[in-house]
């Protein structure tokens, strides 16, 4: 990874300049509408009282993206600024410990530029992730199952091999990279409504910007890079998390009275990309620089019924990380509540991010299941 | 339904009638690329002696269409013809006798007109598929579960209101409204090509037509309006379904020695919207006109084989018959040879229909469960 004090500074034409860096090797995602969501997001849940939010929603398909997620965004930023660093150099390597999609990112953009990768992951993992990370051609190392474990593994990669420690999250290199999808989103959404105002009539056309991007939060890298993207713009940024078993830390520190940054989650949310604590280059962006206006949070049964309505309305396959954005805004009565007053008559536009695909298809059944689907859906 | 005597004549330039009329009403679905795929599709199965052939596939997905499927294209097109026959007004309505796609598409194409829509279905239907419908605004009105019970009472809703029966596949004006997904696949390819094209120094750029294009077959509605829509192009049209229990009436009567269609299907393929015998209108386009170029069957194990790959690798939700076709191209080895041998090292540009996305999400995990995913497929 690039030394911290060579990367660049966290800002708006940092994420533009990374954009301009990793636009050859990854998808400019579609962003999609959908009309059936925009009236559920527009008509007010059952309680009385109940917030009447007007809502115009566009999808950012991560899940579409090379490797099925966003991570590929900070992996290649990372070893493109790598390239420019004098002090390393390709036959060296890159390596990671995760098991998930950061370690395939890291594969595909470290074999992108001819580069080795390593990849340490405890023993204990599934078949599939390992076979997946070593299909874009990564070298797997195993090691136990604590992060103490973890961590001596990858520090014995770094000596022996002289490769590049590059994390998944806590890392300035990764925030930019992940910023690149919400300059997209805001271009996209320019472009999408000049299309529909050329050729409707409508009397009141909407404002040019996004009034908000939601993006799912786990270590809080995509959050505080969107953030940046932001910076400056009319385009407000709201965090999503899940609140199962404590998951929603950056909520809570985010609110906390005297905002210090909650280190350690054990969380078994089926948001399982969301398990992570936020980090701390991501929380200075998020909370000291003030660049999110909001964290917000959601229950297991919610997240389950966006996912369905994902499914089902969309007909795109998502993984329950990537629909807790879409979650809060269809049943986080607070988040809700500040639409209708923020947004009065004329509404919102709201940009959600879909930041992954990538599910386990055997478990679908359960999630899907008659039980699931009968459960009622209890507002925040 | 319009009169057989006032239909518009069966050729391409009445299919571009049809788009013109429904245009405003349907979505102009998008057209997918996916580099995996084209891989897997490109490389010989195990097989000793397995073809060779180089294909490009290009995913017409019509799970994106209005309903979740293409079926709107027909019953849009069926109504708008209606609404120019002076022997019938709005007042009567319009009635079908289905449980499926085709209910649906009707229905919301009448309450788009302002229309009153009857759907017949069997007492014993699924409650959520009697509540899709007339979530449409239809009015459902039960019947027993043999098809002479389903057309007698539907002939009392005749005999009671005036409405006209719109049939799911066998008539002109819906193979028509079918054919349109088939000139936008063209346009859209004509369109990618010349994107990519410009942006690349390939040295030997493709021709600017598909090579062909493959369509599930069921009742041929689809296969034959995109045979029309086609006809006079280079393009060649290929029908696919399913074989189990001798749903591939079709193929069979195609090969036949006297070319006599099989007019009696009884299989319960997993493909289920592909279990009806062809009809009598398409098959006149299909077979005497030779407007199709071949028929094509697959196992279920490879409909389920195609179908996990295009959940996990294009993120897209499909119900099985939508991916017969592509089943066809990754496992039907005599189709891979005539693709080798015609397309030899330039190789081929393939459309395929991806028909629709409507399947019962808590089904998804049998057909996703670990021992379906360890079966080998085994080529036709």
């Amino acid at each position: 990874m690039a030394d911290l004090s060579t990367c660049r500074p966290l800002t708006r034409d940092s994420v533009k300049e990374a954009h301009e860096l990793i636009r050859p090797y990854i998808h400019q995602t579609p962003v999609l509408t959908n009309t059936t969501l925009n009236t559920i997001a527009s008509t007010p849940l059952s309680s009385p009282g109940a917030a009447k939010p007007v809502i115009r929603l566009y999808f950012k398909c991560e899940n579409l993206q090379l490797i099925g997620a966003f991570k590929v965004r900070g992996a290649f930023h990372a070893v493109e600024r790598l390239k420019q660093d004098p002090t390393w150099s390709r036959e060296k390597g890159v390596v990671t410990h995760s098991s998930g999609n950061h370690a395939q990112a890291l594969a595909l953009a470290a074999r992108s530029n001819n580069i080795k990768a390593y990849v340490v992951m405890p023993s204990i993992s599934a078949p599939p992730k390992v076979s997946a990370t070593e299909g874009y051609g990564a070298t797997v190392i195993h090691s136990g199952s604590t992060s103490v474990e973890r961590e001596a593994v990858t520090q014995d990669v770094i000596n022996s091999t002289g490769a590049r420690l590059v994390p998944p999250y806590d890392h300035p290199d990764i925030i930019l990279g992940q910023g690149t999808m919400g300059l997209e989103l805001q271009d996209q959404f320019s472009q999408l409504r000049s299309q529909l105002s050329s050729s409707s009539s409508s009397p009141n056309p909407s404002p040019k910007n996004l009034n908000a991007i939601l993006t799912p939060c786990g270590g809080g890298g995509m959050l505080s890079g969107v953030a940046l993207s932001c910076e400056g713009t009319p385009t407000k940024v709201f965090g999503a998390e899940p609140s199962f078993e404590g998951a929603d830390d950056c909520t809570r520190s985010y609110y906390s009275p005297d905002g210090v940054r909650i280190e350690s989650v054990k969380s078994l949310t089926i948001a399982d990309g969301l398990r992570t604590p936020v980090g701390e280059h991501p929380w200075q962006i998020i909370y000291e620089r003030r660049l999110v206006s909001g964290m917000y949070s959601v229950t297991e049964d919610q997240i389950k019924s966006a996912l369905k309505l994902v499914y089902e309305r969309m007909k795109l396959v998502v993984e329950p990380s990537a629909v807790v954005g879409l979650a809060v805004v269809l049943y986080n009565e607070q988040f809700r509540k500040m639409v209708e007053q923020e947004g009065g008559a004329d509404g919102w536009d709201i940009g959600i991010v879909f930041s992954g695909g990538n599910i386990d298809l055997s478990k679908l059944g359960e999630l899907f299941s008659p039980a699931t689907d009968e459960q009622t859906v209890i507002t925040a």
